[in-house]
């Protein structure tokens, strides 16, 4: 019966003996697809019998039955009784084979899609696909923003906590969670927000996210068609120009001056907004806060207009001088605000966490979103934050956490007082988790960047986080993830890449650099 | 001082002396704010010097200095030096208040949003959020689709495991993760679907999601815009229909026989769709398995005509005939298949962790998508789950929970056998955690159903999954969540739903209901 076969190479077939081949009848029957969707057994090509085969591969008949019957069951055998099996492939199934999917070029994706894969794509998804998102912090460096002290936390208290959960795991808590949260969660987190931020709220207005980005990328989708107005700070937020941009939002630049975004600018040039996506209590990434007199005018035009706010608190617990601002969400008289605070700053980035306090009009239209696009946070690392809340953990945290980094804020500015010659400029520093460095006229921050890069300092540009034109060049430093003595060392490094020596090629680099970024234009601050 | 100042209830202020009231500062700040936002004190009117008020009060001096601070910080009082406070909110934040958030009037939401709060959304928003999801299972009931053997499943050892993980956390493991997943369960996941499912792709192909929603949502938005066709089964997947309704797609139903769905048909209906969305090695909810040739079929039009295929695999490991089929994924060889499955099915609902093999091109744009909308999945799920999967407990628990499922579906299929006299008509059930059950000519399964909700067997109707005209009237029975003995009495409950005195009235109600849904036609599946 094998002189009846066409084009098999029995050698072909042989299986491997090591463990990691899997099971005999496994290779056979993956080689014989292979050899089939190849080509190299041509359509209605004959197999040798199954007993020949055994005998001529050393192995049991069982085991050729097996994968026989698998590839008679996919339909890439037809078996007939008294005539053996032949090869059932249509022809029109061997096409080239694609680049292979072993050992292919892959290049790490931060930073957007390279254009050349973008092909295949919508033209939203060309949008998304291409928007550069700096990736939530991932580096453990002196000036990283948003880092919180991971070496302070209290990771045994959490492990303990999680690990009681776990514990806790039985059918009821088995079944698939709910959209809006895991209501102990939400209640946790309304009977917080009331005290510490201003915000008014019923515990089922409170939404939980894995992320601010997964709030925001919903709320752009529910409440924006595309073309929409947007106005966003100036500088702002990337995170949140992407999730509009995402949704195909027209985006209006707010500037900001020494008492947030100026209302009275926007209200000039995109009076049509839908929404207005605001960091009140303390401004991304300049740090300032927005006055009382700006805040009442954007609600009231969001009264009057039906305009939407996203109140962005992203780290407003953490204010040094006095105490922590209210949120304008506890102003909002006609029901137009949105609050959105988040975990994974307080505690820790891989936690993902998030909430948002919407509008009670909203509600059912949230949790009908979240249902159609991932369902609902992992109840697990829900009912461990709602117990570290309700023990109390979470605000004896926050309180610790606030007395560390006012230290850390400190040891920061005294030390580029003391080691910075005009070089830079710095913005508010009164709350928060970092602080923005002007830099003086001449340097550009692509070049400054470049080299705190190599040095591992982990600061950021500030020039990008501007939309339009008049983008002041600086760099965003972060302080609550390093300790004084980390921050001091990292100011005489970066100070050191700023003037002396190495100054002079940066001013060289500026000119080449410069045809990418507009000039910098301090005007633009006010 | 007192005298002068204007409107100001001093028992109004008066603090409670219970604990739960919070701070005395804070609740003189709360109610000074609050009478400012309500109008009861007057813009530009005096406050009583914190002398007086602390005297009258009977609080401390530095308490009421505090709540005075706090107002001036946030812009509610104008501090001068011998004259006083002053009142400083504008006039325009005196609007109505909105229906206070206490108490208010919430409707659950589940099965999409009233109309009537749909005022405020996009129109994009509108159709995300009247969409009609039925939520992931919830209820453990005998008959509930898709819900796992709960009391079955290994909680302790999958509470070791987590536990475990979690006790691991340290700064390294605590900044944000990767958008396309935790790099072990990854390869862990590639290593499983190349033996387990014929899946061949590199682990970096792998990218986890919270479940298999949030990578249809994400695959609509990046491969979609607004009118592009899919190609949907008819009957169908709910929330594969609603993801790309969602995504403002143009969806084209494509009838499904015993074969799976007739791409002939599709191919002559809708020759342009960008897309198609099929479940080949087990149709939802009918069950069959799409033909060799149809796959065939299937990848070649994907070939030439650069159409999409979303391959939805989301049962298949379930298989009692013979060894599960393999995936077309496997048999592409022009890359156009995106290749899913869910960890939510085999372990647990509330896990919140599915996968999905995309084609080599599209893992930067995926990858940057999923940065801009959500950030990435938790990574102590996915390092327990990864410790999980390679310590050998999940191949354990699957061939274990593939016995026992086995075990229910004969359970099952046996008592409908002895205890139906005609009512229902059985489709496929070689596989999966369910069968479809087609009612017999004249019985409507609104009505049907109706009667089993109100006993708490957990089916759910067939003909909402149909997209067109000619719905078959059914009801989709899981047997994977109860036990052999619950599954017997369940379906004698359906039973005696179905005929003897209870059928008259099912019938008599068809009329009434008969206005909303398409006559069944059987001939349709066909």
């Amino acid at each position: 019966m094998s002189k009846r076969s066409v084009g098999v190479s029995l050698p072909f077939l042989m299986p491997d003996a090591g463990r990691e081949a899997g099971p005999l009848h496994r290779q056979l029957y993956e080689r014989l697809r292979e050899a089939i969707l190849a080509g190299t057994l041509a359509p209605r090509s004959r197999l040798p019998s199954t007993r020949t085969l055994s005998r001529e591969l050393g192995i049991s008949r069982g085991t050729v039955e097996e994968a026989f019957a698998q590839l008679d069951a996919e339909g890439f055998l037809e078996r007939r009784v008294g005539s053996g099996s032949v090869v059932a492939l249509p022809d029109h199934a061997r096409g080239p084979r694609s680049v292979s999917a072993r050992g292919p070029r892959f290049v790490p994706a931060h930073g957007g899609a390279k254009a050349a894969s973008l092909g295949g794509l919508s033209r939203r998804g060309r949008r998304m696909a291409s928007d550069v998102l700096p990736a939530e912090p991932r580096d453990v460096r002196p000036f990283t923003p948003c880092l919180p002290a991971l070496e302070l936390f209290p990771t045994t208290l959490w492990a303990r906590t999680v690990a009681k959960q776990a514990r806790m795991l039985e059918p009821g808590r088995m079944t698939a969670g709910e959209p809006e949260g895991f209501r102990p969660l939400r209640e946790a987190i309304a009977a917080h927000l009331g005290p510490a931020r201003g915000v008014r709220c019923d515990w089922r207005q409170v939404l939980v996210f894995a992320s601010t980005q997964q709030a925001l990328d919903l709320t752009a989708r529910l409440l924006l068609d595309e073309g929409d107005g947007v106005w966003l700070e100036e500088p702002g937020y990337l995170g949140a120009r992407v999730a509009f941009e995402s949704a195909g939002a027209r985006l209006h630049p707010v500037p900001v001056d020494g008492n947030g975004p100026r209302v009275e600018v926007a209200l000039a040039r995109a009076p049509k907004a839908r929404l207005a996506y605001v960091t009140p209590s303390h401004q991304y990434p300049l740090g300032v806060t927005m006055s009382l007199s700006r805040r009442l005018a954007l609600l009231e035009h969001a009264r009057a207009s039906g305009m939407w706010l996203f109140e962005d608190d992203y780290d407003s617990e953490f204010r040094y001088a006095t105490r922590p601002l209210a949120a304008i969400q506890g102003m909002d008289v006609a029901g137009r605000v949105l609050y959105a605070g988040t975990f994974n700053k307080v505690m820790f980035p891989s936690l993902r966490l998030a909430f948002l306090v919407v509008p009670e009009a909203l509600v059912d239209a949230f949790t009908a979103a979240r249902a159609a696009t991932d369902g609902h946070a992992p109840p697990l690392t829900q009912a461990a934050m709602a117990h570290f809340m309700e023990s109390g953990h979470y605000a004896a945290h926050l309180r610790q956490m606030r007395l560390v980094y006012a230290e850390r804020r400190d040891a920061l500015l005294d030390a580029l007082e003391r080691e910075t010659r005009g070089e830079l400029q710095l913005g508010a520093a009164e709350a928060g988790m970092h602080v923005t460095a002007f830099l003086a006229e001449g340097l550009q921050d692509v070049a400054v960047i470049e080299r705190t890069d190599a040095r591992g300092l982990g600061a950021r540009r500030l020039s990008p986080l501007y939309l339009g034109r008049g983008r002041r060049q600086g760099l965003v430093l972060g302080f609550s993830g390093a300790s004084p003595a980390g921050l001091r060392a990292a100011v005489r490094t970066l100070c050191g890449l700023l003037d002396g020596p190495p100054r002079q090629p940066l001013r060289a680099r500026r000119h080449a650099s410069a045809a990418g970024s507009s000039p910098p234009s301090p005007g633009t601050r006010g």
